[in-house]
């Protein structure tokens, strides 16, 4: 893990919070800062910031988040009205917490893919 | 394939497109309304609309289509400014083309997560 991640001390329970959904290769916890009525956050366990540190094999943790995903779709109710799934990489991208994570949303019209 | 797909016509070389890549897992062409520098999209060989068709075990396409990512980030120059990839689901995430596919968006800083 990376000392100061905050995902890794989630994952770990240094950090307390709502874990949705965890298996072997992610868990999943609600966004603190929601932007529609379903807004997850499906993170690795394996601590890498950016796409980039990982070596060019195909990494199966990525099928386990899909799964995950769809799982927790149709738990929230979404899977029928539509959702979106969200990586942000780097400073281009607007990623905020230096640890992978894929955000679920939904539960009202998304728009755009993002840009102002 | 589905008759009536363009994604799957695409990968079967009825309608041109260049594609920037191409493996067992999926294939990568551009964006043909690109939002940004760089819009690509990452698309599954396999046909199916939403992640709801498949069944809950992990899909190993999915990684693949990662490593394809992460290769098409580093060929377009976008992999240390950063991008975000997209994957629109049914009606409230926008999906226009109904084979599943993740955009990857990038040379220039993108803002929100898609909301109006």
């Amino acid at each position: 893990m990376a000392d100061d991640c905050i995902f890794c001390k989630i994952r770990d329970g240094e950090i307390p919070s709502e874990k949705l959904h965890s298996d072997d290769d992610c868990f999943v916890i609600r966004d603190i800062n929601p932007i529609a009525p379903t807004h997850l956050l499906v993170i690795p366990n394996q601590h890498f910031a950016e796409l980039s540190e990982l070596g060019p094999e195909p990494n199966p943790a990525f099928a386990g988040m899909f799964s995950a995903a769809r799982a927790m779709a149709e738990q929230e109710g979404v899977a029928e009205s539509g959702y979106r799934l969200i990586i942000n990489q780097g400073s281009d991208g607007g990623q905020e917490v230096m640890h992978l994570h894929m955000h679920l949303i939904g539960g009202r019209p998304l728009r755009g893919l993002g840009l102002r």
